[in-house]
């Protein structure tokens, strides 16, 4: 058997179309929905990231600004800028774009954003909401994993999902949604015991770690729907969490490029142009 | 076999010695710690229960006020009450009491609670400060199963546990206090598959649904640790969700009452004085 792929470009361009019509009109009743990504580092791959929503977010109709405040930025001053752009009624949506400097935690600056324009979910307060079932934006790879499963058709209510990763902005989250859905969820990581034997018995595996090849045919039961978060840099270009074999023994399974990260992206600007018409509401 | 009974009365008291010096301290130096329940219910286990707390932070050195809203208080009035209370210097910790009125939701109105203030864990922000690792009261109940285990020498790191029920003030945040202390953790409920079959593989269950007797010998593994956090008034008196045969499986078991709920009450009142520690200093 070869898994089935869950591509994300479809469910991706839809979401696109979606927000481009919603952004137009916006802009037409004089509000134009605006994005600002905050960055404080000079690494490439996430200059790369940001400029890929930069266009994507252009493309929708979303006014998207990049504030670099460099690599040696303060937490304080950091904070005084998510909190000068959270009291700034032209902007809707801000991301804290990661990494930070050294010994800057994103959980701790992201509560200078404002939970009505924490469009990627950043601030613990955000995930606070989103465990109890109040309104507050996930970060968006976490949704996006659920968009995709719905999208694909594949049930969450009483499945036994295995979420691998205890991450602030995926394997937590996540965890959230997954339980709101009712699906029964074991969080796994790293001092987890034997995880092929407990992700073996999940009917969805979801795997968030950030290491390639970490999940094997030996993790995957029988007509197990493998989602793959990971977009790990390689000699061989991008990959997932999820080493290649692994497709002979999954029923279906995410491409990394073109399953998870797609999606994200597009939520990302949704997001946006919720923020902007709640906020102009 | 019979289960060890994990007794909380022995921890409940060590927890209720450490605060009443530190009670004593704070009186001393001009800080006397307060605690404000608000109440808006007529219910008569509520007010047992809130009495409960009053007597004990008395006899600790706590200033115990409780102000009663009565059960046709609108969301807006409890909410300034809350608001009141979290600006108000001289109070210290401020408890939400349920039942609430109809229609209203803790969670949405716990968000008018100072998270300084935020003693029993109610308010969302709380959650997800305590999701991520940062400074927060956990909701007293989900620590008390955390401390006791500790108390018990139970070991935590790499274990499998199983906690069902998925409520805001308990399932949740005790689900990430155990994966911050590196257990692997399953959160089950009402619409889990087969619920035996994910519960008896654990190395410890966690029984807060509810439900009296709903954890039977059927859900309970080989060596399985059962922490039963039910407190359900019968006619029989007050007892847990784990049913009186599983005492002859488990290889632990907390009683009820007498496990859980009093290092419950000790760690409310804990969490009072280290609030009025903090807001001291």
């Amino acid at each position: 058997m070869t898994a089935k792929p869950l591509s994300g470009k479809e469910l991706a361009a839809a979401i696109r179309a979606d927000i481009t019509a919603r952004a137009t009109h916006l802009t037409e009743a004089g509000t134009p929905p605006r994005l600002t990504v905050v960055t404080a580092t000079e690494d490439e791959s996430s200059a790369w990231y940001v400029s890929s929503i930069a266009k994507a977010a252009t493309k929708a109709g979303i006014t998207c600004d990049v504030l670099d405040r460099g690599p040696d930025a303060s937490a304080d001053s950091i904070r005084q800028t998510l909190r000068e752009l959270s009291a700034d009624p032209a902007v809707h949506g801000i991301i804290m774009q990661t990494p930070l400097p050294d010994g800057i935690r994103l959980d701790d600056i992201a509560e200078a954003i404002g939970v009505e324009k924490d469009v990627d979910g950043a601030n613990p307060a955000s995930l606070g909401r989103l465990a109890v079932g109040r309104p507050a934006f996930a970060p968006a790879t976490a949704e996006a994993v659920i968009e995709l499963l719905d999208h694909h058709g594949i049930p969450l209510s009483g499945v036994q999902v295995a979420v691998v990763g205890r991450s602030a902005v995926v394997g937590k989250p996540l965890a959230h949604l997954l339980i709101n859905r009712d699906a029964t969820v074991t969080v796994c990581h790293s001092r987890t015991r034997d995880l092929p034997a407990v992700t073996e018995r999940a009917d969805i595996l979801v795997a968030a770690v950030g290491r390639a090849g970490l999940i094997t045919p030996a993790h995957i039961g029988k007509d197990v729907v493998v989602i793959d978060v990971g977009t790990n840099a390689t000699d061989n270009g991008l990959v997932g969490d999820v080493a290649p074999e692994a497709a002979e023994t999954a029923s279906a399974l995410t491409p990394v490029p073109g399953g998870v990260g797609p999606v994200t992206t597009a939520l990302l600007l949704r997001h946006t142009v919720q923020a902007a018409e709640q906020q102009r509401a």
